[in-house]
């Protein structure tokens, strides 16, 4: 097999598209000792790569020009030297956009019996956990409150919303399409859904579906939507700030409304969060996951797209919101 | 005595100006049996009152046009014909600015010979435990730790710059003129302060005295000067917002940087609060203030305004910065 890479051409300034990626070709590395070779089979793709894009320390390392991307992914031991792994392991860890490439430090075996290996990157993976962590840690959500969730039927937030109804919340999602907003309804038992491309007045249309107001607000996008949120929040309103998709692309630090007068008088709690800072934690999320799986309480929804040579595209595809669930990669 | 009260005469658009309030004679009150009548000795001015004069639904009941305003004051009993009260205490309490009035249930009597009265509406009052509260609970101070105050030179940031003082901070002041910087260096031991108006580039300004960032950003102020403590931040800064005095006197929502990407990329935890959600815990405030005064390790500052028909006036001078520490006015 031919190896290849998807390298970082040029930044984007605004939104990337496919000139900012580069289809390599590359050599396949041979091992020495103590290494494995990898076969990638899956790719995440992911909001929060857009920050790395761009040439500014934050709590990951920005991608170099002319070096292939990473993200997490899940991949097939193909050839092994070193003990702890055998040919034809499924393993996940942080790869290369490579099809070929050695393993590093952070591998972990994954057991495809109990879930697909595309779930190791979504429910029972960092966007899973990240609405786990996020949601209760953060949200500390009680039974009969009401869960706002932006971004709701992205990879992060249609887990937030399923675990806010496990908990006896009622929970109400912005998406940006009728398909999705009847998806969370229908499908993933959301007390109500709005669609935000099609709704002219968002404050109005929250408040017709949050008649107690918003207690949590699980906020995946920020910009104008959380505006709307933010003036329906109850006294002592947790927000969990988990991403902010409508900025990523921005090319300058857009403005909005000062809130602090509400944020005072409200005793709001807005904060930011990443789930590495959970790393400790992880077993016990995978655990409680995995649970509500098995026992059919959390779907699990993907939208796979098919093709190593398709990366690039999935990941802009994020930005116009064409995933409904995780967005992954079949590289393989 | 005759008897006077002072009225909302008008809601203000923008800045409060003595034309929003009406000084008139009233009749002294007579008593019925459980009540007693107070002589106004002092009255509190705080930032916050404006908020009352706007007619909305807050966390305290707007001032309603033709009444007396509203505020916490210290009083002395001159008439009681109740069991609980005798002529010459001398009592803490929500008081109407009037001269001559009945007491309310919220009458508490206090210990002149502890401290001085007015101490009671600053340091040991509603600012001192604001102060306390918000900085031990939200703020969550660790020594070695960084902490900006803005409104550094007023009723609460001066005694938050103390306590952070007394637990270990390096401590950074953000005021309004060079007497109040000078201040909170020379007599309050802050480890350094700024004077905004004259500070071109507050951003730079920090930056040289936070060699290490910014930890804890207590803010009273809001605004351009919260943006430039922001940029400075650490990883898991917190920030109590206590106060947005920069804004209260706008007709609209001023507009402000988004800062989202911020806050999530260094998981900031900001928290709006108000004193009185500590109201079970006031016994502890006022014990640890007390305890830190007898000790001469917190200072008392007051501004105080002589006369009852110039309380309109030190409220409106609060938003051009003329206190230094808590602004009281001597009634009687």
């Amino acid at each position: 097999m031919q190896n290849q890479s998807i390298l970082l051409k040029a930044r984007p300034e605004g939104r990337p598209t496919l000139a900012h990626f580069d289809l390599v070709d590359t050599p396949t590395p041979s091992l020495e000792a103590g290494e494995v070779l990898l076969e990638t089979l899956y790719l995440s793709v992911d909001p929060y790569l857009r920050g790395r894009m761009r040439d500014v320390k934050s709590y990951v390392p920005p991608f170099q020009v002319g070096e292939p991307l990473n993200s997490g992914g899940v991949a097939k031991v193909i050839e092994s030297k070193n003990p702890d792994f055998q040919e034809g392991d499924i393993v996940l860890g942080h790869l290369h956009w490579t099809k070929l490439q050695k393993g590093s430090a952070d591998l972990r075996k994954i057991d495809t019996r109990l879930a697909p290996a595309s779930a190791y990157l979504s429910v029972l993976g960092m966007t899973g956990l990240t609405a786990y962590f996020g949601l209760t840690d953060i949200g500390q959500p009680k039974a009969g409150e009401t869960l706002v969730v932006s971004g709701a039927a992205g990879a992060v937030g249609s887990v937030v919303g399923q675990i806010g109804k496990l908990l006896g919340c009622r929970v109400i999602g912005i998406a940006g399409s009728d398909e999705k907003t009847q998806w969370l309804i229908e499908e993933l038992g959301f007390d109500a859904a709005i669609n935000y491309k099609t709704t002219e007045d968002m404050q109005k249309a929250l408040a017709a579906v949050c008649p107690d107001g918003i207690d949590i607000y699980f906020d995946n996008v920020g910009g104008a939507i959380s505006d709307a949120v933010m003036t329906l929040t109850n006294d002592f309103a947790r927000i969990p700030l988990c991403g902010a998709i409508s900025m990523y692309n921005e090319t300058s630090v857009p403005m909005g409304p000062r809130l602090d007068g509400l944020i005072i008088q409200r005793r709001v709690r807005l904060q930011g969060f990443i789930v590495s800072d959970y790393t400790e934690r992880f077993p016990e999320g995978i655990q409680q996951l995995a649970t509500w799986i098995q026992q059919g309480k959390l779907q699990l929804r993907e939208t796979v797209v098919e093709g190593f040579a398709q990366t690039p595209q999935a990941f802009i595809d994020l930005f116009e919101g064409k995933n409904i669930g995780k967005m992954v990669v079949k590289t393989s």
